[in-house]
């Protein structure tokens, strides 16, 4: 069965939960996003995604992407659906309407990549990869740079790359050797290897815009001395000739999934190309699409979870094998298995992950909108707290969640679950590189932490959680234990920011602890905020078995994280003879 | 990097943790297992393992099995290595001499598989089969039939199937349909359609013995009208001038991984076969090797979770990417990214997965070892009590760990672990299915919570509780803690006994949690008993630097799962309005 977007239940969440339309009136350049049109492009992102996109998923996995002679064919059918994704505006939906977008918040964007990835994660990426390339040439490009290219990337005519990685230089950019030495004509040309380069090469656009990143002569090691620069890969047609660029793809990876996606080695063979911003600043112009990059990689998270659930539930109502404990139809061989608690455990868990996640990703979805067009400067600046904050969080856990949540769906068809024939294996090969790319889920939990949390001692954090505060009601039994909890975290990163004092090695121990309490927190948020909207949706009792599931299921890991730390913490402050931080006082209220 | 077995920590753990000699001394049947041969037998395993078996798994995966026209070719090298391996006399290691084998203890033919799982899981399915195969027609097949078939299973010169399940018939075997019809001669003729056949058509050996679960014509529905029968691909030159028997592969599936090892699709169509045992006691007749084939699943895991780790432990010594945390050397441009702590918690952890794994699969071979051949009957069932509830749990927390761990060690490569070229991601493909087969872990969690700690309120798990204590010393803070454990253990076992008669569902809700809460407390006593011997060891901080790990990185799960346990109970039992069991006494000693 192919992945099937439901546009009630983006519907439900943005306006019902997040109440989104009041948000989005609030900000004057998403005027036109009133309820009806937002629902309108639900609809029709759900029926483009449907229709066009996931039926062609798993022969993108079958057939996958072949190279030859310097040339990458995507899978059959693959070029077809781009050229009608780009052509219908799909790309340009949140772009700015001067450069031919729609204008429409980022959120709908969000929502529509995670319905593409959950449909298809190897088709994805191609246009995946065009928001952050949009987002860098119209923040740090020259006129004459924009002029040329804003409007192709913007509406996805030509695709675009982000020239990284090299053997040697994977999460430490710093090490990146590629050369880029100034022309006369004020080009670049540009001499080195990168590897990992999604769409470096394809058949899916006549134009391959690659932004790379490179070391100008003159320039210091470490990242300080990076520059980025655009090189395409055919020159233009007045100044060059339409001449193909000394940009070569030499061969492609052959991984665990993603197989739709030709996953390139590049070689810049003196390749013309032109900077992008100034020189020395080239990880700066990149960190400008940080955020919603990774936003993106977390709905990419959070879409190929839903996939697998959506396919367990299918299968578990059909599959009948053995009796299910308790009452039961004496007239029965065996029982469908929906029915035994151990398959309704994982299903239950893995549908509340994808509700109380959802909530979370398109909150900051909206907050990315509010941060970027909020008349208030104070509210930008709660909103870029949010996006800063909530954002390693999400791209780590969601994606984490998509591989192992995956998993556990697998483990709902048994054998047949590790065969090809389902389609369930395929979401759990995808799903792992999420888990690695974008900045591997260890440096998103170093981000929160180390970069983020401790260095205001965790003033930033006390801001967010006690935004979250103003959501909940202590006289709720629910809401009292989210209190309890937000609490908990907060004295957590005070010990933290204390023992880190006698232990600098200490928070990179258990970053990965933090983050992962902090989700947890959050999730437990958002099913408070499903709750209160529940009445209104069309089956309350379908989004109330998720909240409980959450809370039964889920949630105990966050004393399990919390005892991690503080046990780290507390052995950290007792070799460096300190006495502990005053204890949180006992009541939520005080929190 | 191919997989090296260490046969020294093999017999560091079997020799002075363990102190399987003197174990085995007790054995009259073993008494040839002198340390010396045991240590010999390591010895030559290891270099069997590393140099024949190891260098065939990635091509293994890459090429895989072929179908062709009913016939299966395995991966080049794949039949050669067989050959050599059962002219070595490897697989009757552990049978009787009168049958043709060495009669030398299980837990070695344990260690043997657990390293060829992890050096070549797709070539180990072959031979894994044998064993299983072995036992069966050695207790339950007619004079004939083990005069015709034994000796040449017991030396896998002929390999065997298991063919039980079927399209609709899974972890159900009761839904079994598969015909068998008598013959005025005293044979079958099989009539069905099995799936999920390991090695059920091959090039490795000249003839292939398949044990097939059907059923005979007046047979009642269920698991009770099964009957197992012999059917050779060969039919006996004597009898049938050796005919091919109508046993038919009619596809191998595409799977996730374990591509060296053919998945076949099996018609009987009219086919000849012989009854094992009595008619209807068919499943009767496969239990008799049910601990010792889940134990080899077991091992599996612990193997495929080294493998993991020996290659993410050469990677990270060798890839150098940013600076590690605190003191370092300023001439670097980056450091291993072994000294980052994301990634040696990553390392130690798996590390001390695999030898507290071990200490625990090998001290079950060896009361398997004891179960069979002890010459006192009080021993013999305080073993069997050991296999009876231990395996389970073994099965299905080592494959449980081998998956998640070779994930976790997939990331210490960064983008490199998700591209074949490194191997990393083949063993998390290949290890998937060890969470389903030989019953999947949901069905060990109920086999151990539901068929064998419930019905006698917890007494077996009890006495197998009291037995660990005995290696435990309240004085030594480290076994405080254990002892602590087994406590809350014995109590969690109260509370869901007293629970599951207010509500009979309630078991198999938790039964996973209760599998993982017995699984660590086993694994905090193993890491204890490694503990004890490492000063003997030639690398005490090696062994020590684990058991720490577990501690501190795997035990805090324990109170997760008790949790867990005590909040579905308490719900349970609230709802009957039942009052709880009496609390456990607060000191260990008094546990």
């Amino acid at each position: 069965m192919d992945y099937r977007p439901h546009a009630d239940d983006a519907r439900f969440l943005l306006m019902e939960v997040l109440d989104a339309p009041a948000q989005l009136a609030a900000l004057p350049a998403m005027a036109d996003a009133d309820p009806a049109l937002m629902a309108q492009v639900l609809d029709e992102a759900g029926k483009f995604v449907g229709e066009v996109v996931a039926p062609l998923n798993a022969a993108g996995d079958a057939t996958g992407c072949t190279f030859n002679a310097g040339g990458v064919a995507t899978p059959p059918g693959f070029r077809d659906a781009y050229q009608a994704f780009w052509r219908a505006g799909w790309p340009a939906l949140a772009c700015a309407p001067q450069d031919g977008g729609q204008g429409l918040p980022w959120v709908l964007e969000g929502v529509l990549y995670e319905w593409l990835s959950a449909a298809n994660h190897g088709w994805t990426m191609a246009p995946g990869l065009l928001h952050g390339a949009y987002e860098c040439l119209k923040h740090h490009g020259s006129a004459d740079l924009k002029q040329r290219y804003l409007a192709k990337i913007a509406s996805g005519e030509w695709l675009a790359t982000m020239c990284l990685t090299e053997p040697h230089a994977g999460s430490d950019l710093g090490l990146v050797r590629t050369r880029a030495v100034a022309q006369a004509d004020g080009s670049y040309h540009l001499n080195g290897s990168k590897i990992f380069i999604s769409g470096g090469e394809h058949d899916l656009t006549d134009n391959i815009i690659h932004l790379v990143l490179a070391r100008l002569p003159d320039a210091p090691p470490g990242p300080k001395g990076l520059s980025l620069f655009l090189a395409p890969k055919v020159l233009p047609h007045d100044t060059h000739g339409g001449a193909r660029n000394a940009v070569h793809c030499e061969r492609i990876e052959e991984k665990m999934g993603l197989h739709g996606s030709p996953t390139c080695a590049m070689r810049f063979d003196g390749a013309t190309g032109w900077l992008i911003g100034e020189p020395g600043r080239g990880l700066n112009a990149m960190f400008v699409m940080m955020n919603a990059a990774r936003l993106h990689v977390a709905l990419q998270g959070v879409g190929l979870l839903d996939a697998a659930w959506q396919k367990a539930d299918a299968y578990a109502r059909e599959r009948t094998q053995m009796r299910v404990p308790g009452p039961r139809d004496a007239a029965k061989a065996a029982d469908e298995i929906i029915g035994h608690p151990a398959i309704q455990r994982i299903l239950d868990t893995e549908r509340a992950w994808v509700d109380c996640a959802r909530v979370l990703a398109y909150r900051t979805g909206l907050e990315l909108d509010i941060a970027r067009h909020h008349p208030d400067e104070k509210r930008r600046a709660s909103a870029q707290r949010w996006c800063s904050l909530v954002t390693p969080v999400l791209k780590a856990a969601c994606t984490e969640q998509a591989f192992h949540g995956a998993s556990d769906c697998l483990q709902v068809f048994g054998g047949h679950g590790y065969i090809r024939e389902w389609g369930i294996e395929q979401i759990v090969r995808d799903s792992r590189v999420a888990m690695i790319y974008e900045g591997t889920n260890e440096i998103q939990a170093i981000d929160l932490l180390v970069r983020k949390v401790l260095p205001d001692g965790g003033a930033a954090l006390a801001a967010l959680l006690l935004d979250l505060r103003h959501d909940l009601d202590a006289a709720v039994p629910e809401h009292a234990e989210v209190l309890r909890r937000l609490a908990e975290l907060r004295y957590a990163t005070t010990q933290l920011a204390h023992a880190a004092q006698a232990d600098a090695q200490l928070p990179y121990w258990v970053a990965g602890d933090y983050l992962r309490a902090v989700a947890l927190a959050l999730l437990a948020w958002a099913a408070t905020r499903i709750d209160a909207a529940a009445p209104r949706a069309a089956q309350p009792a379908r989004w109330q078995r998720a909240t409980q599931a959450l809370r039964r299921w889920v949630m105990p890991e966050f004393s399990l994280r919390l005892g991690l730390i503080k046990d780290s913490a507390d052995k950290a402050a007792m070799l460096a003879g300190q006495t502990a931080p005053a204890a949180p006082a006992a009541t939520p209220a005080n929190a």
